[in-house]
């Protein structure tokens, strides 16, 4: 199997470690199966901590923990809400942060459906509402190629501002 | 914010819970954050154990619990080598499953470069090889249209055998 080409100063592996790597930044804030599937329900419509709870599978304190964490965080907003007779309390809203992540979990449910389901492609269909037509997640360049793993490159960003944070040893 | 349009026997929430989801069946085999950068490594071209621990800065015990369960779940195999003079050591491959999880890692790599980096935009840059343009993790239906959450619908899979199973209980 091939692997991600490394370019310019990133193409001597043993001289760099992906220290500031925005995949391990965003496993900080999403790196437990219980905020990812916290997430997941997110998606699918729940804002209630019962709710969160219960679709989880998850115990009062552990939903309470990740609420807090993702909300800390930016993906959820708190927003209060009061039913006739009760105290104000707290319900949980997408931010656009949160919302953003959706291709993150569509691509486990991709990979998940195909590898690892108990039927063939998995017990849930994803469409477009708009066509009916079935979602997929692509990996796929501005010039609208389709690319696998062979296919990438990967080199530290031209955006760097300093040249000293752009050699080799500094790169993230 | 919107969310996924639930629909068919879905549409009532409290009817169903996503008990066999393929997300969460994701994330028992890689919801740590050392099998997730680990699979990074390899994407990086990392065969040898020894890279592994460095390159995750993870310790020897961890790196060899993560390894030996990415290979049992068929994401890496592991193959015999032997250096001159030395004891025939195994290095470890990717698969076509565990190459397939990379849409994965980009969409958690994109969304970190968005809203979690030091400096805009991230510390890499991820290109097509081939044409040299930047490569982007997209959700879009067969018909090509890009779709956001609002624009997703799920459904119990028309795959399903039994009618039993399909019914909104069920649901997966």
């Amino acid at each position: 199997m091939e692997s991600i080409t490394l370019q310019g100063g990133l193409s001597d592996r043993d001289t760099w470690r992906a220290t500031s790597c925005s995949i391990a930044k965003a496993l900080e804030v999403v790196g437990t199966r219980s905020a990812m599937l916290t997430m997941r329900e997110a998606y699918y419509g729940a804002h209630r901590f019962e709710e969160f709870v219960r679709r989880v599978e998850i115990t009062e304190a552990v939903a309470a923990t990740r609420l807090r964490e993702l909300t800390a965080a930016g993906l959820l907003s708190r927003v209060p809400y009061q039913d006739p007779g009760q105290r104000t309390r707290h319900e949980y809203h997408l931010t656009q942060m949160g919302a953003d992540l959706l291709p993150a979990l569509l691509a486990l449910m991709q990979w998940g459906d195909r590898y690892l389901a108990e039927q063939p492609g998995g017990p849930l269909n994803v469409t477009h509402v708009g066509c009916g037509e079935p979602v997929t997640v692509d990996v796929r360049c501005a010039a609208g190629h389709e690319v696998d793993l062979g296919g990438l490159g990967v080199q530290v960003s031209r955006t760097r501002k300093t040249p000293a944070s752009a050699s080799p040893r500094a790169a993230r």
